[in-house]
């Protein structure tokens, strides 16, 4: 389903400490609208596990706390790890990686980069996945090219790594306005786009052959539908857009029906066109699922969706013992903050490889970030700061926070809203 | 996971109308204890759906009332269809559903049995499941049997519907208590027991050879592992719990891992072991993919967990174009007393046959609600109250209501709970 009204927010965790060097671990999980405060309830009915807990401990085991958090035995039947319970898990998560990698003095991608293989390993759960990846598995992927790490962090902090714009590619925009949109992209040097299908074919027609028009077949085009598609009614459709080479098709069906992918994947790949998804992916057993059935050319894993970091580790080792490219979901609030030091983790230390690997962005909202990303033409430069980038400013959370933010005031004022 | 400390709850709506027919609809969904609070919250942020809407407009077009509730564009962010959102939305489904069939005044099944298939069809909402079954082929499923209806029900009044019992078969019994429970079981006439195992393989051994020494081989014995094992380790187990013969196991991993069902299925089927799961799928694309892929054997629907009735008669529709028998789980708050209704109406609008199609049973709880289920011996008679079974008695709820409820007052006195 498309989101025709978003109305980008998120739940936001904020820990502290009693120690006094002033850390505070921040981690918020994207939401559009309404539904933000039952993913707040769910972090509330997790949050006795943090409470007045040794941050030590928990970072010494955080295997072993992620475990906890997601087997607390009555939490676990209103999920379990998925849905809203676990976007209050990755907050939490969030939150705890932004206080270690701040601690530890490091952006995140370099606290994992440099963390001893073993103990990086012992973040992850392996349960329900030993059938895809074992722990020793794991273990072989993580050393394999650790001898040349050094030389991939250099290459990244000198040219950053690839990005793609979806900004030429909204539905319903004009003739026009797509031409000066691509030409615009293609002078700041982006080199690969991305468009919206599947509410009208003649329309989705229409616009790729535009953009192939001002781009040429030399850059990548890939397209997203968000879900809109019954399986027949995705290989249909995209049979009809073939001809504009798509590199990927994204989310053309249900999020959770791995084998209808791996049946659009089976029909559309001697096209050419690969399967995206994973935004909307639940947890490590969906994402199992698609990589082992064939159902997922691209693995886009998303920064929130899922249980944090530790989980997320346990899904690019995956796709690394796949084969299957990693290319993240990002936009809304947030997300290519974290997403980013994810990537460049997974670039470094498992992939050793660009290959038809490439990051969302989308530039919006940057203004209250304490650390927006930073790009070097259509690229992503690796962050600097200590942390998680996973913090808004002092003034967005206070014009933000609900219900007193000075933003709902107004709204409140305006008769906007009457709650 | 097994559930070690359940304190068992429910989310409960109640739906008033201003009409003067003092007929309220009531709605819960099961929880087990923390959590609760969130699935109220999702209530909460799904109830302007229905807050001041004609209930005749709702029920004229209830498949598109089901689509406008789980297509909330903002809402299926914390979703979609599943986990928390889509317990909501069943609380909410069922009380609707509760409140049609007491203004019709027949019991639920009954209103079911009696609807013009078309206008059943109507109700559900065919996206993501086209290529599993088509509007025509549902048509056809329900017009095939509908001939001999009556006498189906008539059986059903006369003979009841077959359940299973669990109440020998859990962890940690004494031989002394698994005999007694099993003997005084047979008594009572049942012929059908589950017992739970994957905790300890000798202790499961032990259990699974005493009960078989007191049920003999002519009754079935089933096995449940509530999501114990990773995919090989509940083949490995199996195995060695094959010489018990046991009808199916249960959950044996991730609820959410449907290629691991089938690789368990592939190789416990030929051991005369079936693969039974549902109590924890999340939504019709799921069973969806159980029923395609050969991993599920018993469909074990749930009455509380997806989208209420309208989305349990796809999941009903597609087991039987794919030839799974229907084998509900039930317990909990009201399980029981809502899940009989809809097997019921399964029997005989869908399956016309009893043939390995079995119900879960359990007793308690039972003097909160006001229309427990009536047994005859180990079967359901069905329900001759109108509505949906789904109501507690005014004390109960009074009881219990949290925060105020006099059951909560005394922990707070007692000061065994600080909230």
């Amino acid at each position: 389903m498309q989101h025709p009204d978003p109305d980008y927010s998120c739940a936001y965790v904020i820990i502290y400490t009693n120690s006094n060097d002033g850390i505070e671990g921040h981690g918020p999980t994207f939401t559009i609208g309404r539904g933000t405060e039952v993913v707040v309830a769910a972090i509330e009915a997790l949050k006795y596990h943090l409470i007045g807990q040794d941050v030590h401990a928990i970072f010494d085991d955080f295997g072993g706390f992620w475990k906890k958090l997601t087997s607390d035995s009555q939490l676990r039947w209103i999920g379990p790890e998925k849905g809203v319970i676990h976007l209050a898990t990755a907050a939490i998560m969030n939150a705890l990686w932004d206080l270690w990698a701040k601690r530890e003095k490091k952006p995140l991608w370099k606290l994992l980069v440099d963390m001893d293989p073993e103990k990086l390993i012992s973040c992850i759960d392996f349960t329900y996945i030993s059938d895809c990846i074992t722990k020793e598995e794991a273990l072989e992927i993580l050393k394999k090219n650790s001898s040349t790490k050094q030389e991939r962090e250099i290459f990244l902090k000198e040219n950053g790594f690839p990005a793609y714009t979806t900004s030429s590619g909204w539905l319903g925009y004009s003739d026009e306005k797509i031409q000066k949109k691509c030409q615009n992209a293609l002078k700041e040097g982006w080199t690969m786009f991305k468009m919206k299908v599947g509410a009208n074919l003649e329309d989705d027609k229409r616009r790729a052959k535009l953009i192939r028009q001002e781009i040429g077949y030399d850059k990548a085009l890939m397209m997203d539908s968000n879900q809109r598609w019954d399986v027949q009614e995705a290989i249909d459709w995209m049979k009809q857009l073939a001809e504009f080479k798509p590199k990927w098709i994204e989310e053309p069906t249900s999020p959770d029906d791995v084998l209808g992918h791996a049946a659009i994947a089976k029909a559309l790949n001697p096209l050419g066109i690969g399967i995206a998804t994973g935004e909307h992916c639940q947890n490590r057993v969906l994402f199992k699922q698609f990589l082992q059935s064939g159902g997922m050319q691209y693995c886009q894993i998303d920064s929130c969706r899922i249980g944090g970091v530790n989980e997320i580790l346990s899904v690019l080792l995956m796709a690394q013992k796949c084969n299957v490219p990693v290319c993240p979901h990002a936009g809304g609030v947030l997300l290519c903050e974290l997403v980013q030091h994810l990537i460049m983790f997974h670039y470094i230390c498992i992939s050793a490889s660009l290959e038809n690997s490439v990051c969302e962005y989308v530039e919006h909202l940057r203004e209250n970030f304490k650390y927006p990303v930073k790009m070097k033409g259509p690229n992503y430069l690796p962050p600097t700061e200590p942390g998680y980038s996973t913090q808004l400013t002092a003034k967005a959370i206070e014009d933000h926070v609900y219900p007193n933010g000075r933003v709902w005031e107004e709204l409140r004022k305006a008769g906007k809203i009457n709650h």
